[in-house]
């Protein structure tokens, strides 16, 4: 599996850095999850953050087919669901890089959720984009362990 | 607000043990928030466990009325509603403690989530214990910003 992970913005918070590492480390074994962080334009109105943002991540993404956009009015997915959700797009990617796009304060463009092969939602709740990509890598992570049916304790 | 959260188990992750310190710290402006550590028993069967660990939760929130329990299928608020649900619970409680209890590997006991105010669930999927701690106090941190019309920046 190879997987990349989009984070518009930085971390911020010293804990979750910690914790980014922790299930990177984890995740080691199994495989090497690529994070790029990228710039954010919050400061400007909405419309032109999202399409300036969306560019940055249209250049990355314009080659690759097998994109999850992580967006609250997505579909929500049990831990068990996303694991198998994960072993579908390996398989009908076959073992080209899957890409999660985890967009800054004003979330995704449209058009790029629009094309995007899943759109995930992790709650009803809202959460920053680093707390969102710290419970993200936890799931990759319990869904691992779940598709290795190996036991997952903390 | 007066808010107390029991967790059946400890931390065991360093970045959610400095993760649960940060919220705290930026919670304390508006209020202090108990966390107590409970025992569990994820070592014996689930029935007992539940049993013993619901015995020493019984005992705590013995004379208390306002209390939520977490569980996955419980229901699902966005943010906002979180942060409304805090404000009828701190009215109705007429400032007494609101409860937060967050069980152990098998959950809560089911007498207890039955006799509960409210059955909150954090998402679909499935945390651990103390990722759960981190998520509802980063929720309520986000609900104090929400109800005081304040910017919540990370």
């Amino acid at each position: 599996m190879k997987i990349k992970i989009l984070l518009v913005g930085k971390i911020r918070n010293e804990f979750i850095r910690v914790g980014v590492q922790e299930y990177r480390k984890r995740l080691l074994p199994f495989f090497n999850i690529d994070i790029e962080y990228l710039q954010n334009f919050s400061d400007l109105p909405k419309e032109i953050a999202l399409s300036k943002e969306g560019e940055i991540i249209k250049k990355i993404i314009k080659d690759k087919k097998y994109i999850v956009s992580l967006d609250k009015e997505g579909k929500e997915l049990s831990s068990e669901e996303f694991a198998y959700k994960l072993l579908d797009l390996d398989k009908i990617s076959q073992n080209n890089e899957i890409i999660f796009i985890i967009g800054g304060i004003y979330g995704i463009q449209e058009d790029i959720k629009k094309s995007s092969n899943f759109i995930l939602s992790l709650s009803k709740m809202t959460f920053t984009h680093e707390f969102a990509l710290l419970i993200l890598l936890e799931q990759i992570y319990r869904g691992i362990k779940i598709l290795r049916n190996e036991p997952y304790h903390y």
